[in-house]
């Protein structure tokens, strides 16, 4: 689809982000706003999460916002007359969900059935978006990665991720609830979390380069692929507009892999300026690891016609040029 | 092992039964008492789950019960100097699982996340033993399924008994939690649950041939493997000794596959008298089924030496026996 079509497509839509004060959820609201969509974003803003009110300052067309916990509140004035209904709360620090495994179940499976549950209930015509995580597939056993691999997570928040895929394929298999199930990898940009290490390490690296910090980089050789968010955002509006024909459960990768080591480069390179070293990966992280990842999203690409559009060291340039106008509000 | 080896195992063994007052807990619980266990038994009477008062009644040896919901109580003083867990807690029923979605997240997940993270604080030393369901396989590609088979639940439950399952892999690899994972297929004996169907199809057609009333086969042709729960209690007691070097995910079988039809006609024959009618499967159930299942468990035999003992006729017959002569407490 083009951007046109996909316009075309949301303009005037109904459409529920949970989670969107969040990094993806925020840009997504603001892309679905500039379509002329109705949004409504849903966010706890959980001082550990990427929730964020400065997020969607200033954002065009219709963009509502409700701060409400959906691990305690009725689900039903978010989904209810709703047309699409975007995922994006939760938990996603590994360590974290190893550190806080309740709070990482409630955070992820509690809130992915009620909301899905109430669709059943009061909006069985609704897309669903679901947003998971490489982290269903532990650590990889082939290169890459694509949806036939064996899903053996290595941390409580995989495990929870999974089962909370898993609600979304029985609901749309049992009850016949349009859904689909992206899962991600590094996704980063503009409104990221850069405050600390919580949602990704590059969002720790991102605040150290632009504070004039050195960071440290584990090990340095892991491989990885990252996802600008704008390209994210682009398949998660594609997942939903193809949902009724092609739900499913997809990979989403980005362009070409890099080391960890490399992927640092890049990062002083569109900043300018930064330093950082290379350290022991921590005892508690490295008995988490996955080891080298990159993504198969070949299904993807041929269902919905998917690509990635920002290349590296843009999407890295760009990151930082709004951080750099925009600082405060994220530390 | 031989049964004097494994007396000699647990003599003395301070073991929690979580589940303890319901069906195999109660089996087990009784078994340990035979051999000089030191027996703690934890149940939540929930009324639709499989806890019963009288499957401890008359338990030999010392035998301990304690009435806790764990989904709210502190799990410390369950575990805490404990040696043997095992975790036979939980909700069994498919339908219901579909019914009550939430319930069956907090019985399963919550319970099973609390209990190993307790003894990863408490009692890092234990042996855990959990007992989880063929149903995380979902429909099964080939015959019979080994634990290679792909993981693709079909209901709530197998949802929520595989991400418990993950639990127990995930704090072996991460904390050294001794622990192994049973995946039982249709277990059945004394002191199941026959006042419904909620915990077994079976438990519905020993009521009925018990009272003289016809019961209702669905469709007949259907494959299963049945195990009898004192064959189920040797396994869950091999899985326990052998947990430090054997840790692990394990099928447990029974003896020959039947079809429903020739299970039901065993029944009868076994009762003496009996009668049922063949049904199409009602319309909510049909959705969530799993077609043919049967077990390949020549990993955990290879591993432990384990192999049933109890042919399905004598199985049937003694478990009849068992509530001809105790029929009032289970209706």
């Amino acid at each position: 689809m083009t951007e046109e079509a996909l316009r075309a497509a949301f303009a005037g839509a109904r459409v529920t982000i949970a989670g969107g004060l969040g990094f993806i959820g925020s840009n997504l609201a603001r892309r679905l706003g500039e379509f002329g969509a109705e949004v409504l974003a849903v966010d706890a803003l959980l001082p550990d999460l990427g929730g964020n009110r400065y997020n969607l300052d200033g954002a065009r067309g219709r963009v509502a916002i409700e701060i409400a916990d959906l691990r305690e509140t009725d689900a039903i004035p978010f989904v209810e007359g709703r047309e699409y209904l975007f995922n994006l709360a939760g938990q996603t620090s590994h360590q974290g969900s190893m550190d806080a495994p309740f709070d990482d179940l409630d955070l992820n499976c509690r809130v992915a059935l009620r909301l899905l549950d109430t669709c059943r209930k009061v909006a069985p015509d609704i897309a669903v978006v679901f947003a998971s995580t490489r982290q269903v597939y532990g650590k990889p056993h082939y290169l890459p990665v694509d949806e036939r691999h064996p899903l053996a997570p290595v941390d409580v928040n995989g495990i929870h991720k999974l089962a909370a895929e898993a609600y979304h394929t029985l609901y749309r298999e049992v009850y016949g609830i349009k859904s689909s199930v992206l899962r991600l990898t590094n996704t980063y940009g503009p409104r990221m979390r850069i405050k600390d290490g919580h949602q990704s390490f590059l969002g720790a690296w991102l605040r150290a380069v632009l504070e004039g910090a050195p960071f440290e980089v584990w090990e340095g050789e892991q491989l990885r692929d990252l996802t600008y968010v704008d390209d994210a955002v682009d398949a998660l509006l594609l997942a939903a507009a193809v949902s009724e024909a092609e739900g499913g459960v997809f990979n989403i990768g980005g362009g070409r892999r890099v080391t960890l080591k490399r992927l640092a480069d890049a990062v002083i390179i569109a900043n300018g300026a930064g330093d950082y070293t290379i350290e022991p990966f921590p005892a508690a992280r490295k008995r988490i690891d996955i080891g080298d990842y990159h993504a198969d999203d070949r299904l993807f690409r041929r269902v919905t016609g998917w690509k990635p559009r920002v290349a590296l060291k843009d999407g890295l340039a760009r990151t930082l040029d709004y951080y750099r106008g925009n600082l405060e509000p994220y530390l």
